[in-house]
């Protein structure tokens, strides 16, 4: 029931940013703590993905603060996947329906539009204060200023601090706390593809690329530079791994082997292999988000993900726009605010966690079956004629605002479904008959 | 491969302590730090559980050190379980085969007696330095001692700090580090009833009670003083629970309805219940337990687990008994023990940690229905005639050194048997039958 002045915000990325925005526009005092320098003044830190999928739940949350039309210009949109099989051969899918895209953005760039915005807003970002402990009860948070130790006390402490939250830390000492960090035994390692001399992209533009080879993969997003940022997602040991690449000449045939058109693209290869990083995943659940009604956790710090579903952002993003919607509801009933937003929140992270884990074996195994390729084509048919019954698993999370949990309980049913119509013997010939359709149908009506 | 020569241990509880004793015994110098005073010259803090059941795994860690004699003389043979109902009657449900049982013994005495022995094998303990902080790389670790700030550095920093390591919170910002805490959503209150008043025991000596109340449960654990402790395992919040019972009338009450028999032998009920917290149960799993040759988690520190099979410090024993037979084998190869040792210890911590949470449901439920104790009375003749193929798995948990997992296993094999067996519409009839005993044989030979 406490009313609030200043929220200290824990935290200057892209959630970190966009919540600063959104409270800072219904009137709060907001000050925001980034451990980094000002990206805007300086190049950014490699090691994270450079370019990210925004889609429709981020859009939205992009939307409460005025700026989705902004960022889908300098977005580039990818309309479906293409995969490369190993003869360089391509195959398309769409993603959604016609007019309907993901967007390929800068990290980089978005980031500093959210700090730009956020500062006309009258948010003051702190950079270089590094969060070295918080007091949840007071909430309070220290930092470390070059020399300097700083304390500040607002009325309400918001971890946006990432998968590695320093508030998060404080609250899992805390009697009650469940959590968990876990990481996948995949690592990845980013490479580009630079644009032609007429700075043209070297691959269709509006597209994400996919290298499914069953245990592993390569992707490639667009940048608006021309050049494609690509991702080798590999297992982190093993017989084939990033510990068994251990010089770059077996990269570099391991890469001829099995990616020739993607390395025949990628003229600073042996340098990028061997300078950049080989980063873990982690998936971080937590609960409660909450403490009392003086903190709390929004975005990676409560719940991160494996990015294969492209969801990360846009699920933080998210938080932001139901956070608000609750924000309406409750006005400065705090107590009640901090626990619905929890309580609504947590089933849907913890589906998009699992939806996000699946989509790993789809994106590097399935994409390259006929089987695979043929069920998305009777799910997409099925799904235009009966658009009330059907909406494919891939649209729900991406081009919809159905909670996740929604999705995953009704892609469930979508895959019990096909998996019994796939078993049929002559599926390949009678797929686009009426019998398929109305087996289909039988379990909706 | 490096050779050591101080080790560092942080906890002097009872894995600490029996882990110090091992391995000054092998000829190391061993200094242990811990954070309380020395429990040899004060009274022993409230809030853990005061009394332990002692069972054969941990009997053979405290054989290793040559102790396993003299603390079976000071703990209470329980050769079975009593049941409680409602109306007072009593039900008796034998451990194991004659001559077997579990022992209560307590915990403070039986770590003052390994504090003594670790002394006697010239192990220094510290006490009041609570840690603060470690390296890994350098095995070292910060202590506050008063005012005072200590750095000690050895050869390996072993963390027995039990489910709230300092040593293990250090190895969770480590990458690839898995971990993962939880709370169930039970809490327990400890009780006590006093001895008569010529000393002796209220209730039958050689056994553990329990109240099976399907939702929750009341068990009582004998001392050697007369008395016996009393454990409230009951939900920590809803309808009925911790929570809601937010008056000692209330309480009281309940405890009228559900234990009458206990209360009535429960003189300073009132006084206890107020001042006795309802305190947490909590899970903690992790992965890995070592830091590279120089640091490593054993006991609670690496698998915390609830009560409900009264495995967490035999597990631990188990734990310094492994080692040892490792650490025989490698001799000083530290690089090879370390991880044979949290290979081999990894699954079977988790088999007992799900061993557990089981083992509350039958406990609290099961014990109370006539089928289940049909069941096993049909269990225990089988593994009478056929002992080759069937040792129930209480007794391979209990009186065997089985790994964990492999009693997992097995244990799982016997509920699939015994759930078609109990399915029969005649089995109180026909249970002591040759038609049951030859359906059973039938999964073994």
């Amino acid at each position: 029931m406490t009313e609030k002045s200043l929220i200290t915000v824990v935290g200057a990325g892209l959630v970190g940013s966009l919540y600063a925005i959104y409270m800072a526009k219904r009137g709060y005092k907001v000050e925001v703590f980034e451990r980094r320098n000002d990206m805007r003044k300086a190049t950014i830190s490699a090691g994270r993905s450079i370019n990210l999928a925004l889609s429709d739940r981020g859009f939205k949350g992009l939307m409460g603060v005025g700026i989705d039309d902004e960022i889908r210009k300098i977005g580039i949109p990818m309309h479906g996947r293409i995969m490369h099989d190993v003869a360089g051969n391509l195959t398309f899918q769409q993603y959604g329906n016609d007019g309907q895209s993901i967007y390929s953005v800068s990290r980089g760039d978005l980031n500093c539009k959210l700090m730009d915005l956020a500062e006309k807003e009258g948010v003051k970002i702190h950079f270089e204060h590094k969060c070295t402990g918080v007091n949840l009860d007071e909430a309070s948070a220290n930092f470390q200023f070059g020399n300097e130790k700083i304390s500040v006390k607002g009325d309400l402490l918001v971890g946006t601090d990432g998968a590695y939250s320093e508030v998060r830390d404080a609250m899992q000492k805390t009697p009650w706390f469940n959590y968990s960090q876990y990481y996948i035994d995949y690592a990845y390692k980013e490479l580009s593809i630079p644009p032609n001399e007429d700075g043209s992209h070297r691959l269709e533009v509006n597209a994400l690329h996919i290298w499914p080879r069953k245990d592993f993969m390569l992707i490639a997003l667009p940048n608006i530079d021309g050049s494609f940022t690509c991702t080798l997602f590999f297992p982190k040991s093993g017989a084939l791994s990033f510990d068994s690449l251990d010089t770059i000449e077996k990269a570099e045939t391991f890469f001829g082997e099995h990616f020739s058109d993607a390395l025949a693209m990628m003229p600073h290869f042996r340098e990028e292999y061997k300078t950049n990083p080989a980063a873990g995943m982690v998936i971080v659940k937590c609960f409660p988000w909450t403490w009392k009604s003086s903190a709390m956790l929004i975005g990676d710090a409560a719940h991160a993900i494996v990015p294969f579903y492209g969801q990360g952002m846009n699920c933080g993003f998210e938080d932001c726009s139901i956070f608000s919607e609750l924000h309406d509801a409750q006005h400065e009933d705090w107590d009640l605010l901090l626990r619905n937003y929890e309580k609504s929140r947590k089933e849907n992270a913890d589906a998009i966690a699992e939806l996000a884990l699946r989509n790993f074996i789809e994106m590097r195994d399935r994409v390259a079956e006929p089987s695979f390729l043929l069920q998305k084509k009777i799910e997409a048919k099925f799904s235009k004629a009966y658009p009330q019954f059907w909406t494919p698993l891939y649209s729900m999370v991406t081009f919809s605002h159905i909670p996740y949990n929604d999705a995953l309980v009704a892609g469930d049913k979508q895959e019990r479904i096909m998996q019994s119509i796939m078993k049929k013997p002559n599926i390949e010939e009678i797929w686009d008959s009426q019998e398929v359709e109305n087996e289909i149908l039988a379990n909706f009506i």
